[in-house]
């Protein structure tokens, strides 16, 4: 038999275990959490929501991998400005029929990715209903000592680099990936980044993203498209090429660089992960995928876009 | 006949209608927002959920409504801290078969009253689902030139005071409630605020927030609860002090004052809405609740806690 449990009696045990942190003034238990930017004042903000059944199933995720991800998806974006995580405000609404158990498990899933990055759980707010596990979470960070890095500084000339390998993370990385926080701070000071994102829509919906910002055109060689082997084992009928290009969610970086930088991060390969160079920037607004034998075609927009109507 | 319209158009039309604001150095279009805060690096945020089903209902409310109402609570949030709301992140999860002009009016309810607040959106995430609408958005502020005022600094001797009338509000109240941000800036001019919450849960439950964190006890003259003409009409059998007492989402101001301060405001009367004096506080831990004849009983914790379990 579990004791009644209730909102109030969620936000103590989140109280309890919750530490005092620096540059959190005010916490949890007032109507507003009070924040100490870094000393020029300024604080990037990500918000990010993941819902049961679109972002994350039972059984095959579990309630503390459903926390971890939402945390990790608002981690990805701050990284994607090669900023540095500092605090997090945490909106839940959980499936009363789960109980007490599973919105602990949610939290600790979010606490235990916290805790690795740094981050400090600031406030947020607890619901609950009939429904499926909603998520909402919003990231602050610090910009650190550089400007952060936007999609739209892509120049003519730069090459088109990633980290990792991309397609199928469906089959289990959706909810394991480790988000490439340090990875791009530490690629931040080997190198000067014109632009960057994370791949969460796909390869190739992201490349354009990053393309239409800066107005520039791109073009990615066909063979230097980094594949995972969860793409290659997709037995779906379409090749490894269109599930990296296309899955979306492997929250890996994509940047531009100088072709000097470019040449410097493949020789010495900074981090713990691979950068590879899949193509380069070019004046005009399309984007083309080359063969090995020189065939180019355009590529398409692939990738996840949420139908609204 | 529709065109096709997915999130990624959304953005668009909402980034279009959004204007660029002052400490807002990066805005909607990137992976994060960059916010400039206050001279002393110093920034509220407060975050809220709104779902369909728990907080609002249709058709009673109205997808313009709603969308009012989810930043309308954050908006009350703030003022319970006496802060200025500067910026808002907007994550909407929405119901794929209500379409895109649906999507459009929740975007116009944040959007008419962010501007009446001059509030900048800044942010935010769109995903589409089968399920029912659910707005999740967190709130920044500035806390002015003064220090926020907690739900910690009620202290023996203080007055408990309130802004307008209380119960009922489900009558439409809870949806068209006017965020006390300018009447709270006021009051913080007027006196010294010790302690400050909305009433969202219930006047004896936000009641007793404040007087747990304060570690103190209070009085409450039943005679002297300001109660709404919705709580006299609710015909269920219940009092309307009962109603008052308990119904919640009232989003009025509950604060404490030295007894200087109480009668200043109670004859200057400052705001557009009435400002009275419900009762005091006490050392100890207890609430009472006292009868016109002098019969005291303890004040139960009323008020509304999601259930978890």
């Amino acid at each position: 038999m579990t004791e009644p449990f209730g909102e109030f009696e969620f936000i103590r045990w989140i109280r309890q275990r919750t530490p005092a942190a620096s540059g959190v003034a005010l916490s949890i238990g007032d109507d507003a959490a009070l924040i100490t930017s870094a000393s020029d004042g300024s604080i990037l903000v990500t918000s990010d929501l993941v819902v049961e059944g679109v972002h994350f199933e039972f059984p095959s995720a579990t309630p503390t991998l459903a926390g971890r991800k939402a945390l990790a998806v608002n981690l990805s974006d701050i990284a994607a400005m090669a900023g540095e995580p500092t605090s997090a405000f945490i909106s839940l609404l959980l499936p009363r029929q789960h109980g007490r158990t599973f919105a602990m498990q949610v939290f600790q899933g979010i606490e235990g990715l916290a805790a690795e990055f740094d981050v400090s759980i600031a406030g947020g707010d607890t619901n609950s209903w009939s429904g499926p596990l909603v998520i909402s979470i919003t990231l602050l960070g610090s910009p650190g000592r550089r400007e952060p890095v936007r999609r739209s500084g892509a120049a003519d000339g730069d090459w088109l680099m990633v980290t990792g390998r991309f397609g199928g993370s469906r089959f289990g990385r959706h909810l394991t990936f480790q988000p490439r926080v340090h990875e791009a701070r530490k690629l931040a000071e080997c190198a000067e980044l014109h632009a960057m994102i994370d791949v969460s829509d796909g390869l190739a919906a992201d490349l354009h993203h990053i393309l239409d910002e800066s107005r520039v055109a791109g073009i990615i060689e066909e063979d230097a498209v980094p594949i995972s082997d969860d793409a290659r084992n997709c037995l779906d009928g379409r090749s490894p090429l269109e599930h990296a290009l296309g899955d979306g969610e492997d929250f890996e970086l994509l940047f531009t660089v100088s072709e000097t930088d470019g040449r410097k991060l493949l020789a010495t390969q900074p981090l713990d992960v691979f950068v590879s160079r899949i193509g380069r920037v070019l004046p005009g607004s399309s984007c083309q995928l080359v063969t090995a034998d020189g065939t180019a075609r355009t590529l398409a927009r692939l990738g996840y876009s949420h139908p609204i109507s």
